[in-house]
């Protein structure tokens, strides 16, 4: 537990302390009892951490969570501070269990784990775009969970194991009843006659920041933008697809499983429209907090 | 983290050191990646070891991790003697995470977590019988994940944070598609004609041991039973209902969502059969280890 933080942690805290080490008993380890957000930080201001806020705490109140995110607010801040780059892993699990078996009784103290990692991603991913699969292994299909960036993740680690081909960056999922979903790690956008469409997340999938500010951004700039039921016919027909999540902002996709797509129009134009929420905290109105 | 061990927890180790915490990297707690059993200790031998040994080598093999099974086995001996009767909860994930992402290299190395709780279990509800609802959360299907004791848990979580009533024993869940399941912690058997069916676990659910149990224990002597799709219908219709797991052993569901069911003839005959598996080590060949 005390042992050396492996390469790329700079820095582990539980519950505000310093420490690599959390209560064997919590029921974010027994059951994924809990919520997580990945958070790009830049010029040393957590980026859209007003989305990251709003997704954590409608979590928190759809799993009957009680946390206390004013602090997780204050601590993501200061942990942004010192440095020009950096990703925030943020953790909030309803603590340790106070009895066995799935059942609370409402007293449990929620655990806040908090890591900084060195920032990771390449740039030129951006402009060069990224090779993607497709999944085999399928998203069970629940409204109760659905949209939630929750600590049930075996799906997600399954469909990741499915290649080694460090060319390949993502492999985009189905659900169990064949519609599209997103990518392991990210959400999808497909380009269809001029507008943008985008998986529903009702049943499945993890309602990602970077998606709700590509849509805000679309709305905002009168592009045509479509919350729909996709499968993959609609991704065949796609004229240009992109990823996004909080790190990578907007990733187009040149190859899916073999077959290539263009550089397009409207993914690079979104880019340039996401480009100042980006690159420095300001930007789009209320998603930096 | 350190802090005392709450009520009826008697004892935490963690790769074989009594300790209470983990490493806040840990893979279970990010992602739930990691399987868990939970083992009835009678007599001071831990009851259908065989059974839990080998559905967890099978959990391990279909999730790709590395574990190492007999330091486990031995330990779960040591922890089951000095006590008459316990609940033994191990949980084997897939280590600390050696890089930030869903991705592993192989070379993480498993964290084997031991728990032994005082003996909870009342024994009279053998003979009483139950009360049970329906869940309104449903169960994702994801024939990758389905019969597996795994850490993701939040469905199960989520049903039974519906009922509050201590006079309520457990829920029973249908699949996202409808076809009845198994409760938020245990198995269920449906008489009828004679015959017991129980449901297929291949698009969701938890491969109990003791289910398993009752199963060959069905077999040996001469009773039908299927694994089959079964519905909220099967369930109206079904003569006598009871629910297992490796603590309750069988126990007769006496009312289902407000409608009595009777004590029934195959239930309290299937009792019977697994009594003396139950009380004490031994009883049917290749389940005690």
């Amino acid at each position: 537990v005390s042992a050396a933080l492996p390469q790329g942690v700079e820095l582990v805290r539980v519950n505000g302390e310093e420490t690599s080490a959390i209560a064997a008993l919590d029921r974010g380890l027994h059951y994924g009892d809990g919520l997580f957000e990945t958070i790009a930080c830049v010029g040393g201001v957590p980026r859209l951490i007003g989305l990251h806020l709003k997704r954590l705490a409608g979590g928190c109140e759809r799993l009957k969570l009680t946390a206390d995110l004013a602090a997780l607010e204050r601590e993501v801040y200061e942990l942004a501070r010192p440095t020009a780059r950096s990703i925030l892993k943020v953790l909030v699990t309803r603590g340790p269990a106070l009895a066995r078996g799935y059942g609370t009784s409402g007293a449990e103290k929620a655990t806040r784990i908090t890591l900084r990692y060195a920032w990771s991603e390449d740039p030129a991913l951006a402009r060069e775009g990224v090779r993607v699969r497709m999944a085999k292994v399928c998203l069970g299909e629940n409204p109760a969970l659905a949209g939630l960036k929750h600590l049930n993740r075996l799906e997600q680690v399954l469909a990741r194991a499915e290649w080694g081909d460090p060319e390949i960056a993502e492999a985009l999922m189905l659900s169990s009843g064949g519609a599209l979903i997103s990518g392991t790690m990210s959400n999808v956008f497909l380009v269809h006659g001029g507008g943008l469409r985008t998986p529903r997340l009702d049943r499945c999938g993890v309602a990602g920041v970077m998606r709700e500010a590509v849509l805000q951004a679309a709305s905002a700039a009168g592009i045509a933008a479509e919350e729909c039921v996709l499968n993959a016919e609609d991704l065949a027909r796609a004229e240009e697809i992109f990823l996004t999540n909080a790190l990578i902002g907007i990733r187009p996709v040149r190859e899916l499983a073999g077959r290539t797509l263009p550089a397009g129009t409207l993914t690079p134009r979104l880019q340039e429209l996401l480009a100042p929420l980006l690159a420095a905290p300001g930007g789009l109105a209320g998603m930096n907090g």
